[in-house]
């Protein structure tokens, strides 16, 4: 079969490397009613899934993720981009695959820290719903097939009701307003899980701040939080910015509309909703 | 309000024009909840919803056509796309707009010859489909209100049924297999509407060849066609090309799968149907 690889980096995750694709589908003479299977984490899930969606105005296409992230988050939902001006996923558009392959053995080609990314995002789904099983960040191992499987079904559900991502779904964005204000700010040098485990613990702060949760609550989330190791290197970056310069980055977040900011905050302990916290900052 | 002006050809109708709108878009700070208003005939439609439909996913969208081409086809239904390596349409999506504004007054401003362009596509509807109103292409005036109104409801219901083309609505694709291949070899020098003509009587000719339709409805079709004043351009054009290059081109159309050969025929007087014509050719 005709294969095309990319490589799998943020920095070319852009519009040159569409333009790629799009010249390999040529040469293949590909139809719409052929099928592209892709292979690889997030980044090539975005990007080839949005050369597939927009080639002769989508063509039939197969998710096989290969890395954590990529099977509970990235390759589910739809949703293809790539980055323009070093803005992530600034273009792209909604694209479900038919299939979605989940195929544990391929987690054991990933380095510790790519393992984690994919944990980062399963912690975010944990504390957005009491009804997850329990998981452990700190145990360096591989997650069982089951909870894999139960972590993908819960954001397949969550889609399902919302594919275009304009309510429920937006919850699935915990963390991320903070979280992608950090990998901007740091031009990509930190991993998109960590940062997102960092956003989360600034948007508890946030609530604790606004009262939104008491103490309590506060505390139970951040010894949950505990068991995720947070880069000390995101520590010290994080200490360095200014809220102004937070906020006037987190406001470019694209699923912002005028002057609001609105960010997924805890309301309770693994409970969230979407808030817009302009008036109060 | 801020404006961004595009050339209207086809040439310019590409991967490179689409990457102008996206940094008009970025430098205007554009968010998904901001609605892009469009003014222009079919290219600029196509082109420039395609950048509202792919900016952040997805932007309001609504459509002003200038051409009589555009209010009954190219601004209704959804597709939208940019040519690519010199093949029309070859990257793009579904993304209908909100609003369609049709404001006859426009179409003072057009030649004669890009009026006639839309009526090509009229033309086309009134084959599809026996309850549409009269309409004569020799008259060089602008169609009524009504009418435009009337032509453009046809493609828009055909549309909601079918929104992805995957079943009636490629009915509208009549007279376009051949019409593209005249487009195509001939370098976009012949309009489309025009190509689109000379397309439906080669499927005329090509449906009593293969006995679909008998020699009364043959004339009676070929007599509607005449009120169309098709180019000697496009006739000596194709008397030149010979039937193994028109098939190896039409293979080629995004709507065609594998080593079938679809084609939209007539089967009677304004009646039409698609069939495989691959085995009889």
């Amino acid at each position: 079969m005709p294969t095309l690889y990319m490589p799998a980096s943020e920095k070319s995750k852009n519009l040159r490397s569409l333009a790629k694709i799009y010249a390999f589908f040529t040469k293949q003479n590909l139809k719409r009613s052929d099928t592209v299977h892709i292979y690889g984490g997030g980044i090539i899930c975005d990007l080839a899934a949005y050369g597939v969606a927009t080639f002769k105005r989508g063509c039939r296409l197969k998710l096989y993720p290969t890395t954590l992230l990529a099977m509970v988050d990235a390759a589910i939902g739809g949703k293809c981009a790539v980055n323009y001006q070093g803005i992530k996923n600034q273009i792209g558009t909604f694209y479900p695959a038919e299939e979605i392959t989940i195929y544990p053995p391929f987690l054991q080609t990933l380095k510790p820290i790519e393992l984690r990314q994919g944990k980062a995002e399963m912690l975010k789904c944990y504390f957005i719903s009491d009804q997850l099983s329990d998981i452990d960040p700190s145990d360096p191992g591989i997650p069982d097939v089951t909870q894999i499987l139960e972590y993908a079904k819960f954001k397949m559900d969550i889609c399902a009701q919302d594919p275009h991502d304009i309510g429920i779904r937006r919850t699935l964005n915990f963390g991320h307003t903070i979280g992608h204000v950090l990998e901007r700010l740091s031009g990509y040098r930190f991993k998109h899980g960590d940062s997102v485990i960092a956003g989360i613990r600034a948007a508890i702060g946030l609530s604790l701040k606004l009262g939104l949760i008491d103490s309590e609550v506060d505390e139970l989330s951040r010894e949950t939080l505990s068991s995720y190791p947070i880069p000390a290197a995101i520590d010290r970056f994080l200490s360095k910015l200014s809220i102004p310069d937070i906020l006037s980055e987190a406001r470019q977040d694209k699923k912002n509309s005028g002057s609001a900011l609105k960010m997924v905050l805890p309301i309770g302990y693994r409970k969230v909703a979407i808030r817009d916290v302009s008036p109060t900052l």
